[in-house]
């Protein structure tokens, strides 16, 4: 356990958190500034930084959890779906791996994808950008 | 497979897209409309609606490949982290079970967690939304 990370003090319960998960795997809690009431956090009990590092033998028990939670979150709450999501290094304000799960409805105010989309210079450039993705992926398997 | 599924029709080869990765668990391709350049898309192959409806036998091959275009992603465009992201339900535009993987970089003017963020009226609403997870999370166990 680094000294300092927040989420492996949550983890061991030094920390205090409204927790809703706990088990070998991982520990879930409520984000103290929720993006809609009832926001939670999936963190696996292991320090982990970020998904890339996250270790083979976690990969089915961490994210059966979130899938758990996404089911969870939703229904408990009464929303119409959910968000899940992980940053990685950036807008990732604590370095250990957590799964935002954040309960969603109709007319919830977030508009569609909420994020700015930008274009393609042209297809020649699409294909460049697969290309050396596609590379990248060959590469590691 | 649905009529009319646009990713099952990538899937399948019937509709041409940029593919990334393509085996017999899932299928990744570039989203056309990106939030940044490379910004990629992973479907499993077999038509799954959102995450709570992923088999438990697709938990660990289809977040391995999640984890794998983490890595990739970032490090064949040179990128400083992602964002990874599935939208259930709300916000869903083809409602095929996606994950976004979008290359992130320090100062690309996205803010923060670039939503808004809310606060329980305090601990007693907080904790009466941790409680509702939580009995939905032991009820599911």
């Amino acid at each position: 356990m680094p000294a300092g990370c927040i989420f492996c003090s949550i983890a061991s319960g030094e920390t205090d958190a409204h927790v809703v998960l706990s088990d070998d795997v991982a520990v879930a809690f409520l984000d103290h500034r929720p993006v809609f009431k009832g926001h939670t956090l999936l963190a696996p009990r292991e320090h982990v930084a970020t998904l890339t590092d996250l270790p083979d033998e976690l990969v089915e028990p961490f994210f059966s959890r979130a899938r758990l939670l996404a089911q969870v979150v939703e229904h408990a709450l009464e929303a119409d779906g959910t968000f899940v999501a992980i940053n990685n290094k950036i807008s990732q304000s604590v370095p250990h791996l957590h799964v935002h799960v954040v309960p969603r409805r109709r007319k919830d105010g977030l508009r569609g994808f909420f994020w700015p989309r930008t274009k393609y210079a042209g297809d020649v450039e699409m294909a460049d950008y697969a290309e050396r993705i596609r590379a990248a992926v060959a590469g590691q398997r």
